[in-house]
């Protein structure tokens, strides 16, 4: 088969005018970027107010392994699919962040014959998101900086700035770092890291705004640091957030382009999915519902962190209901969780597939319990069996789930046709608020434990003393009714990345938490969450080349 | 009067397909970044390579001052003086940084009713030429680190890596740090610090590229540093000239914009003018001079600094030969030149002006020496009287100088009538090479002692140690035929900021050279130069704002 940027420099791509006029968007209502990606105007969504919301489907996945699932290539190509049966369909996708670009995966925009195009463009600067974001991010850590080296008005601590810089950049040379050094004319001396500019507050905020109003009063209230006498010290503290604004003014504008099939895409904003939600944006999506008969989204990670997140976080700070979810799952990974070494997963294995099915088993236990219908989808790969396929099929229905073959990947839209009509006939109306895991106004422990106990399966939830610290501290500040981010491996639906299939008898240990008060959420961080990557012993940029006419390669 | 950002806003822009339209550009020639800004296509320039040069209008100035000289204003002043004449007139400028937007000037593309716009995004994110730059840059950065961590293959001496970071931010903090702090997962510790992207030798590279394949070759030939055995190690060596390439395929492109006249502007690059060459790109003003009668475009600083380079450096990488230079003087930039105070600046002065009026001779003379007819224009201020312009061109006149009084900032084209007729009445053929100062094959030392005293007026040079030291180290590297790129301050003829005027019986001391192979010149460095700003007391940023339908304040 043709790699990926094979296929994407062979698609026939339209005019982004043409996609826009499909939409019935107006001139007024979009900017070109170029002659295939384009911005949406800040009144869109306004204008389309009073135009009733499209079907939401959320696509997500069981704990993802090594072997990769595919989850955004079913998103793809469920929209394609989706068309393809007549309905009017938008994909909204998350950004990719240049860094692992860079470093391992060489490029991130679906796959084979269900990517979202120009794939070049979206993977390497795309209309400048992700720059802005880095720049507003890296003001506010100059203001700061400027701010102690000139008087220090404001009495921030050095030693407790927790605002970081950023870089779209595997770089971990930059993970912990001494700046201000060289003297009075470089600033005040103190400890900082980069992180990698999706790991930013700056990107949750962006995706969860819903008006560049609501985003200057989101960056206003990002607490960047304590004060000596442990305050806390806000951006509007520091009087920046219309400048910050600013520089966002075009960032928070969603993106259109289109798929290997001409369906059209939204993508916008890609926050970390574990110690931010994990989720595109809440006006990318919103406009997707608006444009739409149905608007296929994903979350990052497994069903535990992103639609765990999706839903309590993102549906809520968007009023975005999902009407069926897609649960993506492929015989690779399931052989894993059900024990197989990465070497083995060629071979047939029946035994370790029934064993890992466990893992799919309490995912779809957890969406069902959000109250949401669900078809399981199973991403095909080359090298499953019928024996293989046929078993999950038969699992599945066994277990009253609704099941669908895809093979988007080789076969584009025509590979999801049936997954498509499952979900149509699911997807239930768009109205209908889905049964939150908790309630916000209860106390920050109890939603911790909420999702530990009903959403990873753990017996209970253990606090490191700096956590219980910082759970009093956060309460007492007023920030306890303010929803949970759960930072936890994503591999695991333990906080023990080891631990495939659907582990029992665990606790989950709380080892510290930290305020999003800007993206309005508490993270809490189970474990050490690294938020700024490294690249490989060959990183995927030594492949890469552009030859004197434009044209590159080493993007795959 | 009104603001800058008032006059901005009020302007009337042409969609920039019409602007393109106009410069018979045909539609595979641009891509559209917005309705009001695109860039031009690779092929473009080798499409028009038969078609005769227009004539390369070069404007400079006296040493600047902190009163202002307002150099780039009259260079849009002037291209729109010259279509008011029925002359095609493009104008060809560098991209404004954001750290200084951020930090002291909040804007930069000229001003009043001569601006390029939109002056918002211009200012601000434009099309990302300066975020692909730090990416690259970063990038480049990323992979030596990384190199070291795993093995360090080519034995680089950690202590020896000349590759600084950047960030398009005035941020003190950074200028000297430590990274890789924190263990064997966090890379190698090492000294390291941030320039401002500016600074990059990356921007120095894009502006003297002549096309896609050059500035591959060009970045392959970055030295980034040296090794244990003090060899000098290149991107070559790295093998990341393919990725970094890939990272600048648009960045490339020169961004075609309009002024507040709507004449076409083509703003394309912006390094510094002290350890770089300080003009916009090479592709920028060949591809303004193939399209226009007459391509208007500035150097930075004083003409000791920034044309001496655009002609010893970047007319010779480009073959860009100007047919006439405009010195811009400014009545209160001259009194300064004479002894006053800037607080006294107001008051009429002739006697000070007189004695100012030495450094304006002495550029004059250097303009001279080059072989290159020139126009003195005085950029005239609300508080000049009649007494002191009247002085200032009769001098000018009395020492057979042509000179016209510009009032462009105030009337647009109108206000550089006289100043335009006056270019097209000297204005020779387009291909006349200039008077270098030196030939490339002379020493290094040869070349930079003939600037001092040729362009500066001092008496020798003195060359520390380290710099005898590397003088001898980058002749027999090869190195010594390239141009000498000079790093001095930019308001005395003198290496010492105070000697305004026209000092005499002064050396240069000349401190330390840095090799820029990629861009193909040595720097030479005289005095400390800051390659990272800092914010001031009160940053720009703190007035700036945008409100919820996008408008913008605080830009001016």
């Amino acid at each position: 088969m043709k790699t990926d940027i094979e296929i994407a420099q062979e698609a026939t791509l339209k005019p982004i005018g043409d996609i826009a006029k499909d939409l019935d968007l107006t001139e007024a209502d979009w900017e070109p970027y170029g002659h295939t990606k384009a911005k949406l105007s800040n009144d869109l969504l306004h204008k389309l107010d009073n135009k009733p919301d499209g079907k939401i489907v959320l696509v997500t996945s069981i704990n993802p392994t090594a072997a990769g699932e595919g989850k955004s290539t079913v998103t793809v190509g469920l929209g394609q699919a989706l068309e393809k049966l007549g309905q009017k369909a938008l994909i909204a996708l998350r950004e990719p962040s240049l860094g692992p670009v860079m470093g391992l995966k060489g490029g991130a925009a679906g796959g084979g014959y269900a990517q979202v195009l120009p794939m070049e463009d979206i993977n390497l600067h795309f209309t400048g998101d992700l720059h802005a974001i880095t720049t507003a991010n890296n003001a506010l850590s100059a203001i700061i900086d400027n701010h102690i080296h000139r008087g220090n008005e404001l009495n921030i601590d050095p030693r407790r700035v927790e605002w970081k810089r950023v870089m779209d950049m595997n770089d971990r040379a930059l993970r912990q770092i001494v700046v201000g050094l060289g003297g009075p004319l470089r600033g005040v001396p103190r400890e900082d890291g980069f992180n990698i500019t999706v790991a930013s507050e700056i990107m949750a905020i962006l995706c969860l705004a819903t008006s560049l109003d609501n985003l200057k009063e989101r960056l206003a209230n990002i607490v960047i640091g304590f004060t000596y006498d442990e305050r806390p010290v806000t951006v509007k503290d520091l009087n920046i957030e219309g400048a910050l604004s600013l520089l966002l003014k075009d960032a928070i504008k969603p993106n259109l382009v289109q798929t290997t099939e001409n369906t059209p895409a939204i993508i916008h904003g890609g926050p970390f999915a574990n110690i931010a939600h994990g989720c595109n944006s809440v006006m990318a999506t919103k406009t997707a519902a608006k444009l739409g008969d149905y608007a296929v989204t994903e979350a990052g990670f497994g069903a535990d962190l992103g639609a765990e997140k999706f839903l309590d976080i993102k549906s809520r700070a968007g009023d975005i209901n999902p009407s069926a979810v897609v649960i993506v799952a492929t015989v690779r990974a399931l052989k894993m969780h059900g024990g197989v070494h990465r070497d083995h997963l060629k071979e047939e294995n029946i035994q370790a597939l029934e064993a890992g099915m466990d893992n799919l088993k309490k995912h779809m236990e957890t969406i069902d319990s959000f109250g949401l219908p669900f078809v399981v989808a199973i991403n095909q790969f080359p090298t499953d069996t019928k024996a293989e396929t046929d078993f999950v099929k038969s699992w599945c229905e066994s277990h009253g789930a609704d099941v669908a073959l895809t093979d988007v990947y080789a076969h584009g839209g025509v590979g999801g046709i049936e997954l498509a009509e499952k979900v149509m006939a699911i997807a239930g109306p768009a109205e209908g608020k889905p049964n939150y895991v908790y309630d916000t106004n209860e106390k920050l422990e109890t939603k911790i434990r909420k999702i530990a106990q009903n959403v990873y399966g753990a017996l209970d939830i253990e606090l490191s003393p700096q956590a219980k610290k910082q759970l009093a501290y956060y309460e007492q500040e007023g920030w306890g009714n303010l929803p949970v981010c759960m930072a936890k491996t994503q591999y695991s639906l333990s906080d023990d990345p080891a631990l495939l299939g659907r582990p029992e008898n665990f606790t989950i240990t709380i080892r510290e938490l930290r305020p999003s008060i800007g993206a309005g959420f508490i993270v809490v961080l189970t474990g050490n969450m690294m938020t700024m990557p490294g690249l490989p012993e060959k990183p995927a940029a030594l492949n890469m080349d552009v030859d004197k006419d434009g044209k590159i390669k080493g993007l795959f």
